[in-house]
């Protein structure tokens, strides 16, 4: 049962946020009703009034999350902070930067590159995904492998509670053991304990190498020992080591595509890795000398450098060319975490299930340093494409295999029900009793994570 | 009022762990129970009784604290981890390794470094120390400027609850963004939350290569300069910045100590500076062109390189020599972190509150990179010596800096009443609701981080 929103609190959000602060758009069923807050105070007298109303409310930034944590239903109050983007600050002694949660990480890392500084998360939504967001998912990304999660680089929150609240925690020290360290709490939430209002990043040093490689690998063994043996050898400036198994590569760089084919077809897999550092010169002449040993040693069959940016560019447009599997037919991209020393048998088990299947699509890449693996799934015959089928043979398998369901992109509403798979129920128990604290009439973003009738029932 | 241990609990507990897993300390008042479990389904019972009689327990480490977080009072059981002190695991192809909590850190860092691998928390006390407490207290130490604090180094935790409810959450995954990130509530938490019974710990790759240099620094910008610089220059290497301020190094150094001048006083700071590479002779180069350049620019007034393991010892062995300040009279050591940009202004505000007691010591040095400082105050004059007033001193004027009063040594009871100077009222509110949630009968480590009055009255 949804019903319209009340005028009565409607009146009492127009009066706080202003006519321009309230968007509602007509809809066949219930209008959708979207909050547009300009202040952290306005945020929390969103929350106070909709939490004496029981209104269910729904964090938004970039919407550009893959797991549907963002997705407003009827009934529901979308809560956009997109009003709140400002760069408050730049502090380049401290080396860190203060955001409001609406602004945008390709501004925000544009802004810290003209004080010669880095803010080192980068992934495909970097347009449009806002750091509010990307601290409530604990996104990832490309250089995690180096720089760590975005809970890595969040050094300060301040978020709003369920009531109202506001927790203003605008830490900027690396080392601070006050008490509990709340932030944390809040980060990877998916919204659904807090709404971040501002978020401090920890700054680093913008490199001013850029190392760039595509390697063929002969086994999985050979991929772990090269892993391994580059992180050693480049300490500390290994920012990427992507793979590519040959399915990915050959269909990219198939006769008639877009790309060159920079490595023949035939390998095993192919690894695109990357290292950032200081001195153009010297970290060009040790990247070659290691991956020459590698070669020595056996771990690499064949290697390509990157001699320019456009060859540098080259070699990423393949790696991130993972639109064009939808040519192939009906699929479903996966984003799981499974240990090394399971991940061949996964994969293998996988592809057994595929197997049985006509027209089987199985594409799988990955940020290997990360324990994370992409699956592309799916069926050249649409006809034959089974979404529930799909579904159950990659997460029975992840689960088989101790993995994780979810890599980076969160739970939201797209796994909720994959997430036992993962957890045990003593964690989910403990998960639910922070919710119920936090946010005890389920008004924060509702669903999410947890379903109304699990939390019910816990 | 205490009372004698029940000794119907007492036999309970017997039962449980047999005659060794049970010491009873004959004392003044009341005797000492100390409980030495041996499993974590002894841990689980353990709870479980003491929770059903509201028996308070005190979670034991190594008991190397700083902050009085282990101390058991009268009428509190401890809880020793010391029988659970085995590394269950070494899992190289992951690079992750599981131990009990009890295990110790020096232990723990030798057998990573039979495999070639690096568990990177170095402290002090690392002979004593162990990984439960790491893990309980967040601790930091020498490189968290390029590792991080234990936070970062933890994967995974086993942890049970005042209950006896075991959370067994022991993930080996960087990336896993799968519901509510538990252990992040438990780490740090000073044995408040949950008593941490496994670990999984992160390993690196083990450098082979290690530079390290004392220079000499003439201003407070010249020195942030050079931080910023190194870190720039010496791209993911840097892993050491130690500061010592003159009083520091002067009085190290003074004729007739045990160590040699390796620069003349005079100067205005002097910094310890270590990099890890892979690469011994290239890293070499590297790391004094950056020093050449550090001085051409300005930054650095004078500098030795040390050229052997023996003088990089003798460099540390300066840093490292604090105890030598007590014999300078009555003395309290201070943890504290304060941002870069205030840190100068704070040393002066506690310069001249020093300066006006009669035969002040101030004595001022720390990493850095990581805006933490120690800072030892005292007097010649025992007689003036005012614990109290040096106490409201320096913490007031970490308040008015908007410092932290604990950088890495936690608050315990020691800082307990300090804890309002960095966090604000809606932050220990809601850390208050954490711990009332989890541990509704406070059993847990009472009167640590907060009084039993304050939590009863919050």
């Amino acid at each position: 049962m949804v019903s319209e929103p009340d005028p009565e609190l409607l009146e009492q959000l127009r009066a706080l946020l202003g006519d321009t602060g309230l968007r509602i758009q007509p809809d066949d069923v219930i209008p959708d009703v979207v909050l547009r807050p300009q202040t952290t105070e306005q945020v929390s007298g969103i929350l106070r009034l909709c939490c004496a109303w029981g209104q269910a409310v729904v964090p938004m930034g970039g919407k550009t999350g893959l797991a549907n944590g963002h997705i407003q239903t009827d009934g529901e109050f979308g809560l956009s902070l997109e009003r709140m983007n400002t760069i408050e600050e730049i502090d380049s002694s401290n080396r860190t930067m203060t955001v409001q949660a609406g602004c945008i990480l390709q501004v925000a890392v544009e802004a810290a590159a003209e004080q010669g500084l880095l803010l080192p998360l980068d992934f495909g939504a970097r347009g449009s995904a806002t750091l509010g967001g990307i601290a409530a998912t604990n996104a990832g990304g490309n250089r995690v492998i180096r720089y760590g999660m975005a809970r890595e680089v969040i050094l300060g929150l301040e978020v709003v509670l369920a009531d109202g609240t506001v927790i203003t925690s605008l830490n900027k020290m690396l080392k601070n053991n006050t008490g509990y360290d709340i932030k944390q709490w809040f980060i990877g939430a998916e919204g659904t304990l807090g709404v971040i209002t501002r978020v401090v990043l920890r700054l680093r040093p913008n490199p001013i190498s850029e190392n760039t490689a595509l390697l063929a690998v002969d086994s999985f063994d050979a991929l772990t020992g090269l892993l391994h043996s580059l992180d050693a050898r480049t300490s500390g400036q290994l920012s990427g080591f992507e793979v590519m198994w040959p399915e990915f590569y050959e269909y990219i760089t198939r006769e008639g595509s877009l790309h060159k084919t920079p490595l023949p077809h035939g390998s095993a897999y192919y690894v695109l890795v990357e290292t950032l550092g200081s001195e153009p010169e010297s970290d060009a002449e040790h990247f070659e000398a290691v991956l020459g040993q590698a070669m020595e040693d056996g771990l690499i069959a064949d290697a390509v450098l990157a001699r320019s940016q456009s060859e540098r560019n080259a070699l990423w447009e393949i790696r991130d060319d993972v639109l064009e599997f939808f040519k192939l037919g009906p699929i479903i991209p996966f984003d799981v975490s499974v240990t090394l020393d399971k991940m061949e048998g996964f994969i293998e088990d996988i592809r057994a299930g595929m197997n049985t299947l006509p027209d089987a699509i199985c594409i799988v890449f990955g940020h290997l340093g990360d324990s994370n693996l992409h699956l592309i799934l799916g069926s050249k015959d649409a006809e034959a494409f089974d979404h529930q089928a799909l579904n159950t043979l990659l997460y029975e398998t992840v689960q088989h295999h101790q993995g994780s369901v979810s890599a980076e992109h969160g739970i939201g509403v797209s796994k909720r029900e994959q997430l036992f798979r993962s957890r045990s129920a003593a964690e989910l128990q403990l998960m639910m009793a922070m919710k119920k604290m936090l946010d005890p009439k389920n008004i924060l973003n509702p669903n999410k994570i947890f379903s109304a009738e699990t939390l019910a029932a816990g």
